[in-house]
């Protein structure tokens, strides 16, 4: 069995295509360049950003009236498997821009699609969504930032942070809590916010050391005029609607987890051949190949069961604990996998030479996005009852 | 998404049917035995052998021309795993059992057959496979026991530990290195052996506190007779098919596991709602909560890795690496989770009003059977190069 | 070094001369008896009790003038340890009756004294502590059971529960709530209650398999009449009194896994050293080697930390951080460790002719009292600001 | 207890001195500026060198007569643990410069003194040693650098590796194979060589991100002419000259993985004091609290165990087994630990904030120097049947 095969069975020969040219576009010259930028301590270049935008793929899942692939969403996997095995960061990173363009294509009005979705399509207009705020990332609930009506539109103010590409988008998709109007618990819209750095908007970049190319950024609002059409989701449902995709969210990092690791195992078992020590190569050491395969036994794991929950989330099943179990595990093998591979290579391993710094210092981001694992504890904890609390398997007598 | 969704997806109609009539027979009274017998030190009663024959499951895979269901991979596993939330050791033994039946109806000669399936199907000829030898269980190339050619069949002479119903069976296939005639390496072959203890052959029981149900035992053969017929794999043969249903066999200790740490699981959610410390069910405490979920979580990804194999092997294809992950890996979730389980519950999960000493002390001995922990990752570090040795992802410049 | 060096260090001759003699005393029949007793799944013969106590060790922390010999804390570890290298259980449970006679000799009152103090030494008057309850084992806030004031003495009513040698003990040191005259939370009060079975007290035994040698029960009191002089620590003073001696009796319990462990090495060492697999001693091949050093390591660590919180108690330092981490960390090294060996050793380690079944059910206990894994996480937790909140290590700019 | 008190109770009080004067050099600007630097991705600027050579810290073991402090072992240890709770790399590097100024200092000729030694103690000189080659950093004895005799004194060819501070270093301490004269075995010498760039050497720089303050760097010599007097140990007496400090060496790095995993900790502590989500601290939440403590615990038992090593090195007794338990155990913490911590904090742990992305880079490195963790076992596994080969405590029978 291939390692992808059971994602690849659910694909129709067109998507196979797409994922097959996604592997091309990231071989080579684009590989090359992110493991440079990585050792420099920069972000890759966001010409690739237009590359990719030319090659089509920030539309994959836009539907084809609008110029998109209209792909499935374990297509999407795919593809962002297939470019996390050369780096997380830019995958995760790529992919996050495309699913804006795809929300604003599925469910935008047709004043928002005007006016963004061919500059999305093609990189013109980077976007991304903005949801988390300095002081908490998780407790959504405590959202500050506020939005007041005026003429033609309304007032942002607040400060969003840990945004993805946040130092290089002109538009984003964000939370916020209308003023007055509403009632407390229903009073978070969403909005279309173009950005342009001025009097009212300013970025503030924080600097991930060896995690540079999630380009991450504060995006702080001091009275931000935003036009009357920028309203997405209306006051209410704009956290459902971030809560609908957040299952699709989770599997979908935990995806990009499996391929890096993979490509970790990959490198690790490719310097265990060639490297040799006490006259044999290392992979004929006993210990040093039960080390490895504990690492791929783990690996398989998580590739089994994310696919799983990938299943579930294609065919619109309920996933909220399988999203939730299937992103804590696959952060943990990764962390923990990488660096037992990294640490199987001696120190070369962690030199710019090889690939495993980079995937050591990215996927360690993938612990926060969507969810970080206390969150995901928490969310399974409560699911315990309704998932394994059937009556338990027949009890004995507690006393002699 | 049901925990066994998957592999009941994969049977007809007439094998769901099969996996519920096992679970109907499981509930109940012979739950209740199972129990008080572990909490006496004792093995189940065989009597249960007999009512589990006349439900026809010795011959879950015997053809239906001799009377069997002739049911699939999958649908053993499940049958399995419904008797395994019960008890691991009996699900194993009585298994163990059916698959004996299942190889005479398959492979055997004629007579083989005529003298020993009926039998077999009804629980009158117990039968099982005695491949260990008490020097190195993994070690079958240095298999010691003889068999010495004479007028009308063999003298066998050697000693098998480890046969699970070892103290009940009145049947071995037995694996024996044929005496003269044959070139080394090509000398093993395997007997269908009538047992009955006597001046030429003798059993001593192996005492497994806590895991009696196995009904271990060490076979010692002293120039024992077997006739003509009872040769069932030639010299050269045996050992070939021996490996030949160890990856299915692999699979299958493996798809226990992970039903009896279900069960673990559950009984320890079913405590943890129904009591209260300090105001609150003890779910509701979040670091009991994220303990349990934890176990969650592994174990789905155990039951997803398990599920893979097990369709691997359904399907035919080459699983040599992924049974034996899916083992190891299986094992280890079991071991440690039913652990959590039992020390979640407090001292009361260790007593014998609770069937987690029980799952613990069995599932135990899931590690050794069909392959130990290290015979496992020596396998699977010799598939390494193998399965993740493609050129490693593209590599940057050791120095600066 | 060796293994006790650095408490040993740290006892004079006398006390040195009393862990020898302890340890002559637990070689040969005692050793042999405690594992054939575990075999059958009964508790060790209660005739070795009064050896023990023929032996002295009833009165090892006892002051002289009673007959004891006042041995130092770290004497007392050490004298348990050589027995919980033959049996986890029967050294906890020797010790608990050794302890009640030391707080009677200690604290007791005249009459007390009078009335118990030659009994216990000499064995003819087994006595424990009985603290808790069926309802929660962790939350002594919550004890039910109560002490009504009645002319000449008290009539308690209640449960106490998982008592060790609760089977044999004609006293308990037991925590009851004194109804009327102490407001709240300033009414628990501990008694010397003898115990005879009768109309008013009734025990129920607690089946443990595995571990039939903590004898473990329920003690249940209807009305039950205890005379004036019973009183041990008056209302309000008791649980402060118990809580006393948690730190020591944490570090006790987690020095006996520490030696638990040991044992278990010992004979996963000497079992691969005088195997042979493939050719060579198990001990020799690479993966065995490294699975055993791996055991040893966190043994070591585990051996280090007791010893450190043991000198912190002996000091009469603070050592509530400490000896809940020490606890905590002991017995996940002892129930990780015992099953990697007893792994290491293949099918026959689970077996009778082997001890480490016996000290993995009875280890698992360790688990439980005088503190639960989940109990310690949270006395540590509610530590940290306190041992770790120093002002960090400076820090840097969030921003670029 | 405080967290250093074990190892501060063995130092005199002008020792104590020393710590307290390192402790303070650190604090500050130096502190910033190692977190800025490694922020850049560049290496802490050399100027702070000669800062802690003027400071006296280089001579900090070299005896008194040459202007060193001849501190103990111990005190060694306790300065560098201050230097590395602000960055693991710099108290390294640093202490490897001292540590060649204290063995030409006590070993080295009058003439490799008076040449040397006040340079290496002002900082002028930087010397360090260079044992590991590309092909296999483990595996001394397939050393291929050579040293050819020549008139008035040696031309050395071949390639040194994974050099610390070998980008700035003026003198490296050698080992190379003697050619001719020297028996197979006995050939291996060490010298002290003078390093000038040109034509018969060369460095090339090993870009390590995340890790740049170790400055590694690959020596490489061409026919590199040394003089007579540079001839350190003796053709024969240089590799066990090596092997006598590495029980030493492996210790120390475990001290310092203790003193960083305590910084991240302390770090986590005070987040999560500070930050609140739902309503209250962090800390408060029950299952950030456990995790936190689950640190705690595994840091305590590391420190406990390396001040446990420890001690047996300075007191001379034998410790192979324990210096090498101890450093696998505490590498194996700080990767899990600040990792750990990491998480704990969300995203902004990983943000160039705060010092854990640091940490965690540099102490990966820890894993490598003085013998990877495959080294360290496979010497632990070697001294197994010696550590814990007693007799196992008495066995059972194996049959019933």
């Amino acid at each position: 069995m291939g390692f992808y095969d059971l994602y690849d069975a659910m694909l129709p020969g067109e998507e196979q295509d797409l994922v097959a040219a996604a592997g091309d576009f990231c071989q080579g010259e684009f590989s090359a360049h992110l493991l440079e930028s990585h050792n420099k301590g920069q972000p890759y270049d966001a010409v690739w950003i237009h590359k990719w935008a030319r090659a089509g793929f920030l539309g994959l899942q836009t539907p084809r009236e609008f110029g998109g692939h209209d792909a499935s969403f374990v297509c999407k996997i795919r593809v962002a498997q297939t470019m996390a095995e050369h780096s997380f960061a830019a995958a995760f990173a790529l992919n996050n821009l495309q699913g804006s363009a795809t929300r604003v294509a599925r469910s935008g009005s047709d004043k928002q699609r005007d006016a963004l979705l061919q500059g999305m399509l093609s990189g013109a207009i980077l976007c991304a969504p903005a949801m988390s705020e300095p002081g908490g990332g998780s407790d959504l609930g405590a959202l500050t930032t506020s939005a007041r009506r005026v003429d033609g539109g309304w007032l942002l103010t607040g400060t969003k942070s840990w945004i993805t590409n946040g130092q290089i988008i002109r538009c984003a998709n964000l939370l916020a809590r209308v003023i007055g109007g509403a009632q407390a618990g229903q009073d978070i819209a969403s909005f279309l916010v173009p950005l342009e750095d001025g009097a009212t908007f300013r970025r503030e970049e924080i600097h991930m050391p060896g995690a540079q190319s999630f380009r991450l950024s504060h995006l702080i609002f001091e009275g931000h005029f935003v036009p009357e059409w920028s309203l997405f989701n209306p006051p209410g449902e704009a956290l459902k609607a971030s809560m609908a995709s957040v299952n699709a969210a989770r599997v979908h990092v935990a995806a990009m987890c499996v391929a890096s690791t993979r490509a970790a195992l990959r490198e690790a078992v490719d310097h265990a051949q060639s490297r040799h020590a006490f006259g044999k190569p290392l992979i004929r050491h006993q210990g040093m190949a039960w080390e490895l395969a504990e690492v791929s036994l783990r690996l398989e794991a998580a590739n089994a069961l994310v696919w799983r929950a990938a299943a579930a989330i294609q065919a619109g099943a309920p996933a909220l604990a399988l999203a939730a179990q299937a992103k804590k595990f696959a952060v943990d093998v990764a962390l923990w996998g990488i660096d037992q591979c990294l640490r199987a290579m001696g120190a070369t391993g962690a030199s710019a030479a090889h690939r495993l710094a980079l995937q050591s210092a990215e996927t360690r981001l993938a612990a926060f996005g969507d969810g970080t694992s206390e969150m995901l504890l928490e969310r399974i904890g409560k699911e315990l009852a309704k998932e394994y609390g059937l009556p338990p398997i027949q009890q004995g007598k507690a006393s002699a």
